[in-house]
C-alpha cells in the first residue's frame, strides 16, 4: 500500500508526503535492517504506486522477486491526517485494490524458510487474501518454519465481532501470537492460546513495554521513554525486534528488550518504518552522543 | 474530486499537492470569477477531502448549499504525475466514490436559471449519474434555461465506442455543444449536430484557438501564445470564458475571444483552475506591466 | 487582516506562510464550524490580500456579502516571528489600511440576529471603527440581540491608560464580557461590570481554563492539557466555544467546557484558526484513536 | 525595503520568500560584487526586517555603518505576485516607513568618493528624501565625484506628470543619466539632456541591449539572449555593470557590454539582485561549461 | 558517490537535494529500467551516504551484493550548483573517498556476463581504480563479454594531456567506444579506433543526436527536441539506451534511436538518472497523451 | 566550514540545509550580536562555500577582511544527521580543506585587541593550524590581550590521549579556560590550571548551568529550562555570553548568568548560531510576551 500523509489539515488543501505502508512490510523492513533475509509476499498494481512499493522494499533489501504486479487493479492507498497530537485520522482507498486480490497462488514459499509472519489484516481484505493466509500457514508447516501472528485488528476494516471467528483459529495455529491486550482477548485471551498450543504469547503494552507469556510463566520488560515523533508503526517495529531476537536464538528477556528498543526507534522518528534500526544502530539508543554519520 | 499532483516522480516517493478537480467545478469557478452566480450540482463524501471540495467552491463564490455529503462513500481521488513535459499520467480512485453515486435526487434546479452546463464525464460514472443528467436537462427545459454540453470524452473512463451512443443523444438535445474536433466527431460531427437543432457548435483547437459553427456559418479565433505552465484545465477555462460571454449577450467573435483569453490564463498558471481570471484580470493578458497587487 | 508568519528568523531572510488573522474573524470561523450562521462585518482592500480574507471566510461558511472592498486603502498586514518557544514577535502594517477605515456605514445588521460579538481591538483603530462599534451595539439592541464583548487589549495598538476610558463604557453595555484577569481589571473589574448590569463576566485563565461570574456567583472549569503547537488564537477559540454553547442554550458549566475544548484544539494545531473544531470533532479530544478521515 | 515574493497566487494563501529590494541597493550590491567599494545611504526601521536589509548589504560587502535605524517607523515592505509569466503585481507598504523618513542628515559622504548614484525613486517618497537627494548631489560636487542618475520612474508612486518637474532638473545636474526611452523622454529627452550638460545618456532597451549617447554620437550594443527566470532587477544590474566599467575607465562599448552582461545574469536568475555576477563570473556567460564550484 | 544539488545559489545559504551520481551507476540504472540484469562494481564508505548509494541501486534492481563497504574512507560527495541556465558548477569531495580506493579485488565478475561497461572516469581516480579497470577488462575477455567504454573525460579530474595516454590503450581494447567528438579525438579519433580493432565507435552529438561508425561506414540519427529540465546524465542515458538495443541484438539505427530516446527522457526530467525510461515508457515520448499512472 | 544538515535520514535521500559551522565563528557571531567588535581569523577555499562563510560572518558584523581565500583547497564540509532526538551523527569532509591549511601567516592581530579566543579544535587540524595558535597567543601577549581558551575536545578528530599533551600546555598559558568537566580533566583539572596561573576556569554543566573557579573559590549558576530545539552550539553560545560580560567588566555571577542566558537562546532555536541573542534580546528570555517585531 502507498501511504499519503497530510502535512497539515486535509480540508485546507495541504501537501501529502508519500511512502509505503503495511504492517507486514514494516516487519519485513525491520527484520532486513536487523540483518535477516526476508521475502515479502504481497500483490501490487502494475502502476507507479506499485513501483514505489517494490522500489522501497528492494532498497531495504527485502526480496520481492515473486510479487505479482496486477494489471487489472490499482495499488491501494491509505491517507493519514494528524488532526490532534494524539488523533490520527485514516482513510483507506483499498477496496478493489491489487492487495485485496491476493490469492493462494501469490504464496511462493520455498527453500530454507525459518519463520513465516502473518497479520490479522490480510484476512480482513477478502476471500482471496484469506486463502493466501491458509496456504501460507500450510506451506510453513511443511517447511518446518515457525509461524508468528500479529493480531492487528483494524476496526476500520472489520468489527471485532466479524474478526474474532476468523482470527481466533488462525491465532491458535501460530507458534507466536502478538497483540495488544484487547487484541489478544479478541482471539480468546492469553491462557486459551497457550492451552491451544501456542508457544509464546506477546502482549504489547505501548509505552509501558511488553510482556511474553509461555507455559512457564510471564516475563515483562519496560519500554524506553523517548520523545514521540510518530507512533504509527511502533507495534510493527516491536514485532520485528522481537522476532529478530527469536531468530537469533535469544531468550524471552532479550527478545522483549530488542522489541522495545526497535519500538523506541520507530516512535522517535517520523514515518512508519523509516526510523527502524540496523543492528549496529540498536546501541545508539543508550548512547546519546554524536557518533559518526555512518 | 480531490486531485493529488505529484511534485516529482511517483515511484521515487515524491510529495503531492492537493486541490480539487473536475471539469464541471472548473467551469463553475471560471464563471464565478467572471462575475456570474453559479451553483454546482454534485456529491462528495462526508469526509475531509469532501470538505476540501466544498471549502474551495465556497471560497470561489460557487453555491454548494444543496450538495449532498454522502456518509457511505468516500470523496473520489485523482492522481496526476507529469512524466514528461507533455505527458501527464492520471490515475482515478473514483469507483465507489460519492461522486459516482450522484442521482437524479441530487439535481436541485430552481428559480432563475439561465444556463445549465453539462459534461460527458458525468454519464460515464454510472446509471445514477446518467439519470441525474437526464433530470437536469429536463428541468432546464422546464425553466427555459440554455443547455451547454462539453463532450469531454475521457478515454480512461470509457471507450469511444461505449461513449458515443450515450453522448450523442445528449449532445443533440443541447443548445451549445463544445468539444475538440475528435470529440465532436464522436457525437456525430458539427453538421449533424446543427441539423439536429443544436444552436452553436464550438470546436476547441488547443493552442490554435477555437471556432464556432452556427447555421449561419463558421467563425474562428486564434489562441494566445503564452508559456505553458500546465495545460490541464485549459479546455474548461475556455468553456467558462465562452459561456460567460454568451451570458453577457455578446456575439460569437467576443465569445471565442473571451474563451481563448481565459484558456490562456489557465495554461500560463500551475493548477487546473487556480489561474482562472476575474473579469478585471482579463485585461492583464495584453498588459504585461507591473499592475497593483489587487 | 492577512497574517505573514515567519518560518524561521526574519533577519536571516526566511519564508513566510500567509493566512488571515483577526480576533473577530477567528471567532466567526469558530462559530461557523460549530454549526452557527455567522456574518463578519469588516472592510478589506480591493486587492489580492483582501481576496484572501474573503475567500477564507467564505470557505469557512462565514457570510461576507456585505463586506466593503476598499479601493483606496490596502488590506492590513500582520507579521509574526517566533523568536523563542514562548516569545512571538508581532509587527502591524495596519495604519492607513482598509480595516482602519471601517465606519458606521459598514455595519449591516438585519433580520434574525441573535448575537453580536465585538472586540476591544476595533475601537483602537480610529474614530471610524469606534463609530462602527457604536452603531453595531445600537443596532443589536434594536434587534434584541445579545451583545458579547471580548476586551482583547492590544498593548501594541494603545496603552491601558488610553484604552480604559474607551473600552469601559463599551464593556458595561454588553451582556457578556470576556477577558483575561488583567483585561477585566482594565474595564473596571468583574464586580463593577456585574453591578453595571453585565449578565455574565468570563475570565480566561489560559492553560488553567476559565471562570464565569454572574450575579449568582462564580463557576470555574479547568483547561485541557495538550501539547502546545501555537497558542495564538486560543483565546478566540475559547470565546467561540463559549458563545456557541450560549447560543445552544446550555448552562455555564457546559459553556466553559466547550470553550476550553475549542481552546485546546486551537493550541494543539498550528495557525490562529485553522485547527478550530467542527461540532463532530469536539468529541475527538477525549478520543485519541484513529478515527476515519472524515 | 524588504520584499515578500509570493510563491503562488496571493488569494489562494501562498507562501512568500523574503529578500531585500530597492534599485539603489541592487546597484550597490552589483558594484560591490564587481569589486568596487560601495556605501549605501538609506534608512531602515529598528526592527527585524531592518536587520535583514543591513545583514544582506553587509554580507555583500556594502558599507552600511552610517545607516540610521529608525526607532519610530517600520522598515518598508514590497509584495510581489507573478500573476502571469510577464505580469508581476506589486504592492507597497511603504508610506510612513523608515525609508520615507530619509533626510539630508542621513547623507554621510566623506573621503575619497568617485561616484554618487541616485535614482528617481527617492524623490518620490517625500520631502525628506528629496532634500536628502539635494544634499547628496551638492556634497558629491564638493568632493569632485561623478553623479549618475537612473530615472526609474515608478508609476505606482507618482504619475509622469508629477514626476517630471522634480526629476528633470535632477537629471540635468547629473553626469550620467540612465533610463528607458520613455523615462528619458519624461526628463526631457536625450538631446535636451546632452544640451544641458549631461556627459552621457544611456538608454536601456530591455532584451535588445542598450545605447549610450554623448555629444560625440550614439553607440549601441545588443543584449544577451538568456532564458528569463525573473526580469525584476535587470535594469539595476545593467546600471551596475555600466558604472563598474565607467569606474574602471573603460570606453562606451565596454561599458555597454558589461552592463548587458550583468543584466543577463540578473534575468537568468531568480531574485532581484541574487544572481548579480562577480568580476570572475562575468566570463561564465559565454562559457556554458561545468566550471568549478568557486 | 552522493550528489548534493543546490536548489539556489550556494553563497546565499541554499538547501541541497541529495541523490546518487556517477556515470557507471547512471548507465546501470538505465539498463536495469530497460529490463536487463545489471551488477554495479564499486566501493562505498560504511556510512549513511554509502547506504544511500546502495539503497538507490537496489531499489532500481541493480545488483550490489558484492560491493565493498569501506570502513576506513567516506563515500565521496559531489556538489552541483546551477549558476546560469547552461552553467552548472561542480565540486568534488572525492579525494580519499571509498570510491578512490577501488581495487582489482573489488572486481567480481562471474557467470553469464554479456557486457562489461567502463568509463574513463574510474582510471582518473588513482592507481587502485586503474588496476580495477584492467582486471575487469581481462576478466570480461575470459568470459567472452563485450566491452563498452565511454571516454567520459572529466577535465576537473585530469587534463586531456594526462588522460590521453591512459585512456587511449583502454579505448583500443574495447569493442564499443562512446564519446563526444572531442573525447573520441582524445583517444585517437574514430578512424584510429576502428583500425585498432574497435567494432563500433559512437559519437554523441548532444541535442543533434548521435552517430555510429563501423568498418562498414557511418550512420547518424537526430535527437529528440524536448524542453531541457536538466542535461546532466543525458550522455549516460544515451549510452544505456544504445547498449540496451545492442544487447537486444538490434541494428545500428535502432541502437542510436533507443539511445536518443533515453537521452531525451534524461534531459526532460530533473535529476541525473531519475527520469530514465522503462521499456514500456520508451513509447511515451511520441505519445504526448494522458496515459494511466502506471 | 560549511554545515549541511539533513532534514530527514541520509540513507533515504533527504534534503540538506546549509549554514556555517565552527566553534570559533559561533563565538565570534555571539560576541558581535552582543555589541562587541570581533575579527575572525581563519581560512576558506576560494569557492562558493567559502563565500557563504564570509558572507555570513560579514552579515553578522564580524570582520573578515584579513581572511585568506585559498585557491588550492576547498572549504571544509560538515554533515549532520539527527538520528534520534538526542543522537546527532556528524561526518567531516575536512581533511585537505582550506581550514586545515591555516598557518601562522594567517594570524593578523593588530591594534587595540582586548581578547583573543582560541579553541582546542584548531590544533587538532594539523601542524599549520597548531603554529597559527602559537603565533596568536604570542601576539596576544605582546598586545596585552586576555587569552581565553575553550578546550572543545572533538573525539572524532583526535583521541583524548593525543589531544592532552597538545592542549594542556595551551590551556595553561590562557587567562580563561572553559570546558565541560571531562574536558577540563583532559587538560589537567581545575586545580592544576589555577595553580599554573590560569585566572579563571569555567565549567560548562549543560542544562545545569555553569560554574567558575578562581583562586578565590567557586561560583555556580543554574541554567534556564527551555524546550530543546537544537543543542548544537549551546556551549559556544555560553562562551560568547560569558566573554561578553567579561569584556563589559562584570563579575563572575553576571558572567555566568549572561553565558547561561545566551546558551538558552541557542538551545531554544534551530541552528548552531542562528538564535544567538542581541544585547536587547537578552531580556526576552524572562519576558515571554509578544514583543514588537524588532
Amino acid at each position: 500500500m502507498v501511504s499519503l500523509r497530510a502535512e497539515g489539515l486535509v480540508r485546507l488543501g495541504t501537501s501529502f508526503r508519500s511512502s509505503i505502508a503495511g504492517a507486514e512490510s514494516n516487519v519485513a523492513i525491520g527484520l532486513s535492517r536487523l540483518g535477516h533475509s526476508v521475502r515479502w509476499l504481497g500483490r501490487v498494481g502494475a502502476d507507479e504506486p506499485g513501483e514505489l512499493v517494490l522500489r522501497t522494499l528492494r532498497a531495504e533489501g527485502v526480496e520481492v522477486s515473486t510479487v505479482e504486479r496486477d494489471d487489472a487493479a490499482p495499488t491501494g492507498l491509505i491517507l493519514f491526517e494528524q488532526r490532534l497530537p494524539d488523533v490520527t485520522r485514516v482513510q483507506y482507498h483499498r477496496s478493489g485494490s491489487a492487495g485485496s486480490r491476493l490469492s493462494a497462488a501469490d504464496v511462493v514459499l520455498d527453500g530454507d524458510v525459518r519463520l513465516l509472519h502473518l497479520t490479522g489484516i490480510t484476512p480482513a481484505l477478502g476471500d482471496g487474501p484469506r486463502e493466501a493466509v491458509e496456504r501460507a500457514v500450510a506451506r510453513a508447516r511443511e517447511l518446518g518454519a515457525t509461524v508468528s501472528f500479529d493480531v492487528n485488528h483494524r476496526a476500520r476494516l472489520w468489527s471485532a465481532a466479524d474478526a474474532a471467528p476468523v482470527l481466533t483459529p488462525l491465532a491458535r495455529r501460530a507458534d507466536v501470537v502478538i497483540g495488544s491486550g484487547d487484541e489478544l482477548d479478541l482471539v480468546g485471551g492469553v491462557n486459551a492460546l497457550l492451552t491451544a498450543g501456542v508457544r509464546e504469547v506477546v502482549t504489547k503494552l505501548g509505552a509501558d513495554g511488553a510482556a511474553v507469556s509461555t507455559p512457564d510463566g510471564e516475563q515483562r520488560a519496560p519500554g524506553h521513554r523517548v520523545p514521540v515523533a510518530d507512533s504509527v508503526g511502533a507495534g510493527d517495529a516491536f514485532t520485528a525486534g522481537y522476532l529478530s531476537a527469536l531468530l537469533d536464538g535469544l531468550g524471552p528477556a532479550e527478545r522483549l528488550a530488542r522489541g522495545n528498543r526497535a519500538g523506541a526507534f520507530a516512535v522517535a522518528t517520523a514515518g512508519d518504518w523509516e526510523g527502524l534500526p540496523t543492528r549496529a544502530e540498536l546501541e545508539l539508543l543508550a548512547l546519546g552522543e554524536g557518533a559518526a554519520l555512518r
